[in-house]
């Protein structure tokens, strides 16, 4: 078996490319050292390996059934979850006052990269109970802190999060769930949610829902959406109102279970808001902000996965010979001596650990944000990376597990090998969270022309300046021009749109929202694909061990082939967007 | 639920554009007429819907089970197994010497399309008992045809292809399953096969296994490969020394019970020669070629499926509102209305509908041949496309799957709907009957240089015949001039490639065939399209009913939508073949 993520070049990222000890110098993190983090790594390893991994391809047989009174999950995963809040894993990222180890978010999902390889499924359930914990510690009040904290924190409780409904998915501002406040402050809650994960088990002693729902003649829309913490056990030990309708049965991820809950058949679930009135969806957006970045990064981290099993598989299995030698007496050669199996590596590489280091690089950022005396550009960047990190590599990653199953061949078909569950466990990505169709919507419409284009200025002098470190090498003249012709693309396309924006006609503006996202997000990979490169060439040219040679010319030839074969693409993208290719604007429904 | 496949666009493609009548006129099939092939079509559905779809999708959550006796499968497979043999759907193309119907290649492959998309699982193990059949027809002798052809063209006994084993897939040349001659004119076999589809059930009273194995002495390499046909059981009803050795657990395809076996543990199976010794390749290679362009026609066909479905979601799913219109108590649209969504089916019509016509192209290339007097050309023409044939859609098809999915959300996701199996399902076409990256090579390496380059010359006459026609239409010299520019692109990339042959560097002339192959699929489907559009455009010139106004509009709709949107990567994809971009055949094994 491979490693889960590769250290090396976890540790390249960390350090050498993303600077991670820099944020020990903040008062923030002082306390903290690369010592630390170190051994935070190895144990996550660990814990992954031992823990988490060995279960993953029995859970994907093993689906969750609901029996009509419990539901009934593989007891390896409570096992797992446990040792996992048991091991400070969600703690981590919490700051002191409340119980956490204040560890840098960075720090933190690189060690969710390593489960999530592991067994995304299993891990899914304590990934949300951080989330739901994180926004209660930013929006709870003191007594919400103190009640439920701690035992989220240890990973005794879980959290969920109830943001759909069965008639409203993609669009929050439609949902029915109402609360009704009660005479003691607290509210009732009545109504039907949907695509909730962990919505109902045995892995916790109790679990929390963190719902939208609409106050009594709140307004029409996302501006009258309040936030509510409603848990599974009352204090006293009764259920609350909170009642399982159904599973949801998928394709991958099967391990996770999936459900539809009822609220307040019995009268109205209890519950208790959250922040203030219909202040929900800011609320909710925060969170969902930080659980789009790593839905990036485990979309990347199973494009990793495959990338390293097929990688395993490759070079140990004889399959032909070379192009030139049609001797049938002559011995096979591995087939990772074929030009287009190591294309497919090839492309898996630039693609994974590409779509991993932005998920990196934007967690690096959450770390400025919160480390910074002034973190609103960090913040702007942040925010304009954002849908590109979810959407990006969730649309990359799965291309990069088809690439491993078509590697592995027949083997990789097959429930044997693992790398056509990373590929059904990875198609989810593209939906959850925000389908890529809205992040392409978040990206055009609100998050390049936020404060005159300001966080799409500080992305190009960013890319800029990397241009300019590149041109200093000799070696990545080639690639820095190249990238360099695609920022001036992506810069006149944004122009043209936003002429189009700004002449009132907004349908046409964000008709090709997606195109323009795919050609901004290979930009960015790009952008940080020749970041890489200048890493590696001065690594390289001071001198290092074989071992390091070998590694550093891996990170070369992924940038070469990155831009080579890849960021030409955006050059065909742009002519959709400038002017906007108006066939599927055009296109009627009874035409089809 | 939609139609299995539409039966307005298979009269389109039929009978508008190629012409399906036209066959009726020639010797072979003068028998026949289109009301005939109309009966057929709608018994084909009529027993489709009946007998297959409705268990598709619990075969698919039943996947057969080996108890180490028997193979256990979901008794609604062998009852639709028999009605399709009863219905003559196997003995169909067969010629009536034989006992079969001497149908049109087309028409079957018609049928097959329906079967498919109803339940693939189910309908392979007839479909590989008519290729079975199909090759003892023309490599058996006349004993072998008399013994065994009736009761496979009636669907009492089943057939399978026995090639690959578990050391050699791709690699047909390296089989080291022997056969032996006996006293009495049959052999022993002795030898492992492996990814043996329909190996061992009781859905049949028999199988007949097609195995190629070695003779003694016979030389190295394709060349010493024999061909053999090797039953289940013997004449007196006892088992023939043929073991199942396990079962396949697939990602996908998985009522189609897929197995390894051992043959010759007790001393050797007996088998019968079929064709020449050392001739097996030619005989499995007739029989091949009419299984890749029947993989294609199946990808493209569980395209459509997922297309039809999500295009029967679309309309009925209300989510979201128009962009232009933000106010929240305004109704909700269906998003058919969004232009991603529209983008999403269009894509997916322009990848399935365009696939489909290049299948049945190929069939009709296949009737072609065997009822023009000089089919030459048509064999020319139909060796090069096949591989086109067998990979375009196998790869657009799953991309097509992909979309539909993305179409539905999460319900997409879930086994709720059948996109998401038809997504696994489809995966599997890459990767059999030669994976995509073997059809690259036999398309560059064999196909096109093939008699001085003949076939191609031959497919760029048809392409310039329909690109002059289309300039006819002032509506399309847009989408011709379109297609005569990526025309241009493919005739000159080629020519440089011929340059790099005849430098005798044959590792870089084959090293971006990927490349090539889907340049060159891009440019044949985009042909393919403008095909229909010029039959659109002229049926629109003519006046039709408003229906068939939609139907048409749709047609050219699709096809500027090729134009636009995919055409285009032609440019790229030529830039990385001219000159040969090499950093995958530069990347060596230790650098990754």
């Amino acid at each position: 078996m491979p490693e889960l993520l590769r250290r090396r070049d976890l540790d390249f990222m960390l350090y050498e490319v993303l600077d991670l000890e820099g944020v020990c110098t903040r008062p923030l993190y002082a306390d903290h050292s690369r010592e630390d983090f170190d051994t935070i790594l190895d144990a996550a390893t660990e814990l992954a390996e031992r823990a988490f991994a060995p279960h993953a391809h029995a859970l994907d047989e093993t689906e969750p059934v609901w029996d009509g009174e419990r539901v009934h999950i593989l007891p390896e995963v409570a096992i797992a979850c446990r040792a996992y809040g048991e091991g400070g894993f969600i703690a981590g990222v919490f700051p002191p006052e409340v119980g956490g180890l204040g560890l840098p978010y960075t720090l933190a999902m690189t060690w969710v990269g390593i489960f999530a390889v592991a067994n995304l499924p299993s891990v899914s359930y304590v990934l949300l109970t951080m989330a739901a914990a994180n926004l209660i510690d930013a929006y709870g009040d003191e007594a919400q802190k103190e009640r439920w904290l701690p035992e989220m924190l240890a990973g005794t409780t879980f959290g969920t999060m109830a943001l759909s409904e069965p008639h409203a998915g993609s669009s929050l501002a439609d949902i029915r769930t109402t609360a009704v406040p009660a005479d003691d402050g607290s509210y009732r809650i009545v109504g039907n949610k949907m695509w909730i994960t962990g919505g109902d088990h045995d892995l916790s002693e109790n679990i929390v829902h963190l719902v939208l729902a609409k106050l009594p003649d709140a307004p029409a829309g996302t501006r009258g959406i309040s936030l509510f913490l409603v848990p599974k056990l009352l204090d006293d030990g009764s259920r609350n109102d909170v009642r399982l309708a159904g599973l949801n049965h998928k394709m991958g991820y099967k391990g996770s279970v999936n459900t539809a809950l009822n609220l307040g058949e019995e009268g109205g679930a209890i519950g208790w808001l959250v922040g203030e009135p219909n202040q929900g969806m800011r609320a909710m957006f925060h969170m969902m902000n930080e659980a789009r970045t790593a839905v990036g990064l485990e979309a990347a981290a199973l494009g990793c996965a495959g990338f390293l099993h097929s990688l395993e598989y490759a070079p140990q299995r004889p399959q032909g010979r070379p192009i030139h030698n049609n001797d049938p007496t002559a011995p096979q050669v591995n087939i990772i001596e074929h030009a287009d199996v190591r294309r497919m590596l090839l492309a898996q590489k630039a693609y994974a650990e590409g779509g991993l280091l932005l998920a990196l690089y934007c967690a690096r950022l959450v770390d400025d944000v919160r480390s910074l005396e002034d973190g609103s550009e960090a913040q702007l960047l942040l925010d304009l990376l954002t849908p590109i990190c979810k959407a990006w590599p969730s649309e990359y990653g799965p291309k990069a597990n088809d690439l491993a199953i078509q590697v592995l061949g027949g083997a990789g078909y097959t429930r044997d090998y693992p790398v056509e569950r990373f590929y059904r466990d990875n198609r989810l990505n593209p939906i959850h969270e925000g389908t890529n169709g809205i992040q392409a919507l978040d990206l055009l419409g609100r998050k390049v022309p936020k404060n005159q284009g300001r966080a799409l200025q500080l992305l190009m002098a960013q890319i800029s300046a990397t241009i300019a470190q590149a041109k200093s090498h000799e070696q990545l003249v080639d690639d820095a021009t190249t990238l360099e012709k695609t920022l001036g693309i992506v810069v006149q396309t944004t122009m043209s749109l936003g002429a189009v924006a700004m002449a009132n006609d907004v349908e046409r503006y964000l008709a090709n929202a997606s195109v323009y996202l795919e050609m901004t997000g290979h930009l960015v990979i790009g952008w940080l694909w020749l970041k890489q490169a200048v890493v590696a060439q001065s690594a390289v040219n001071h001198g290092v061990s074989h071992q390091d040679q070998a590694f550093y010319t891996g990170k070369l030839m992924a940038c070469h082939f990155f831009a080579k074969w890849e960021l030409p693409k955006c050059r065909g993208w742009a002519k959709l967007l400038d002017p906007v290719e108006d066939t599927p604007l055009r296109m009627q429904s009874e035409w089809f």
